[in-house]
């Protein structure tokens, strides 16, 4: 809301289109947010008539939500950390079989200003997702501060939503 | 995102409010949300270290999953409908008990365009807050738009998890 709010239309038009998508194919979608904190879930359901498809996310800010919420294994969570590829996937597959959705974006990254280290620094972000098909997870690494940092990211989980929908 | 950025820095504004109050109390806090899709917790982590009370939320966009990630008993949203006081009560009562936060807040409602009816409107909202003490309702009826409708929605919300915390 602080200082990206010149980028969100073209968000909320990326979420209008997965909406036509998915409801060409007849697939349900959910998220798994950690450092974007439901604005995907938020963006989604801008459009009108998005229940339809959209059936929910679990926003996981919390180590023992990842585990409650979308079955992510604590030994992950201990060995690799919560921003790790193998995190992310597992969100994205927990969310799908425990939320029900056809399709699953997961993201999982440390948005800001605090919390970063010489091997995951601010901004670094994994973005997974989960169909029937199998899953996917991309890594990136944002620099843009707290705010913009989770704009990136929500972008970067509804364009890959929309590759993996082409 | 659309047409309603100008009220948002005072939503964030209101978040970390939200947050200062928390701390001080060592509460942690968790939201259940359905026609907001996610807003209250992108507001809330949009503040830096939210992580340090906020955990996480339940996006409830369909009735499978406020049964099934808030225990929300299938007889009230059969008899009550989804969009009711009494869901909105069992949403934030469920949340606080399944994600496990010291406060929860809940947000059911008919952003609109569609779905209303005479009996519920588009703009009909209740907003429900839970805590060790008890819980709280309230209701509104918005006529803003589905996107200011859910900007409302989450305002109401903010607020009331303020006076809650006052």
């Amino acid at each position: 809301m602080n200082g990206g709010s010149s980028d969100e239309p073209g968000l909320v038009q990326l979420a209008r289109l997965i909406q036509v998508r998915c409801l060409e194919r007849g697939l349900t979608l959910a998220t798994a947010e950690s450092c974007t904190g439901g604005l995907i879930a938020h963006l989604l359901t801008e459009v009108p008539g998005s229940s339809d498809y959209f059936i929910g996310a679990a926003v996981t800010y919390s180590d023992a939500l990842k585990r409650g919420l979308l079955n992510v294994p604590g030994e992950l969570l201990r060995t690799g950390g919560a921003v790790s590829a193998d995190v992310a996937i597992a969100m994205a597959v927990g969310c799908r079989s425990k939320l029900g959705s056809d399709m699953a974006v997961s993201v999982t990254g440390i948005a800001g200003p605090d919390g970063g280290s010489p091997e995951k620094p601010v901004g670094l972000t994994y973005v997974a997702i989960a169909d029937a098909a199998g899953h996917d997870v991309r890594c990136f690494v944002w620099s843009e501060g707290r705010s913009g940092n989770k704009r990136r990211s929500a972008e970067a989980a509804l364009t890959l939503l929309l590759e993996r929908l082409a």
